[in-house]
């Protein structure tokens, strides 16, 4: 069985990484619907909510928490992000490796939101990877596990 | 400071209740996406995603879980789940006590999904809490913590 997702995991497949530890991994839609549009996924392959334990649910949460206050202090000054997580093919769920949403959002970009969920191409992708990768280390510095 | 999501978990306010335990609290949104759109909040009181403990998150989250197993399991047949945590007014936040939106999907349902985002309405909403209800209880007496 092939998964886009364990592959990009393994290296086989590219990536503009933002985040990685033991058990997770952290990085950017290829499609985003916003500038940073983060995907964080367990490096393990589970499928959903049904079959996902909820301490991979807590970590793989925790890791977007992280990406989503580095994405407000990063230098693309979010406001604010949408975390979601698509559980099923009824809801939206494309790629069955389970994974979470991090959206970075700015306050008044309702339109360049709706624009980008049709458009969902970054013009500068290394670039937005180097923003978001300089803030989480910077917050990780401040604030150390 | 008043805060309707702590009014909803001392009870001042009313809701729907479908889970609850000593920190969190699951109840119906009053305005739903789809039929069975729960809400889950701690009932500490934290703002989003930039004050939230992580231990926090991760236990929301695994109440988010079992609702969405449990609306799968349910009378409602739901085939999947949207979960979201709208970090910030940037990002469509509406009230200021930190929730996951579990939102039931059906196959198929693009439609009324998006009819649901309009209208916003469950026309028999205790029907809906006891759906849910009942297969939460089922699924805690199947696999128990
Ligand atoms: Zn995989
Ligand atoms: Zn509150």
């Amino acid at each position: 069985m092939s998964c886009v997702f364990c592959a990009v995991v393994s290296g086989d497949a590219p990536a503009v990484r933002i985040f990685e530890d033991d058990d997770y991994l952290a990085f950017l839609d290829i499609r985003p619907f916003t500038r940073g549009h983060t995907l964080v996924v367990p490096k393990q392959h589970f499928v959903d909510l049904t079959d996902t334990p909820a301490a991979t649910l807590a970590g793989m949460l925790a890791v977007g928490q992280r990406v989503a206050r580095a994405a407000r202090a990063s230098g693309l000054h979010a406001d604010g992000n949408n975390l979601a997580i698509n559980d099923g093919k009824a809801a939206f769920q494309s790629v069955f490796h389970i994974h979470l949403h991090v959206v970075p959002r700015r306050s008044g970009d309702k339109l360049s939101f709706a624009k980008g969920m049709l458009v969902r191409r970054d013009p500068d992708r290394e670039r937005t990877g180097e923003l978001l990768r300089a803030a989480v280390a910077r917050l990780d510095a401040a604030a150390p596990d």
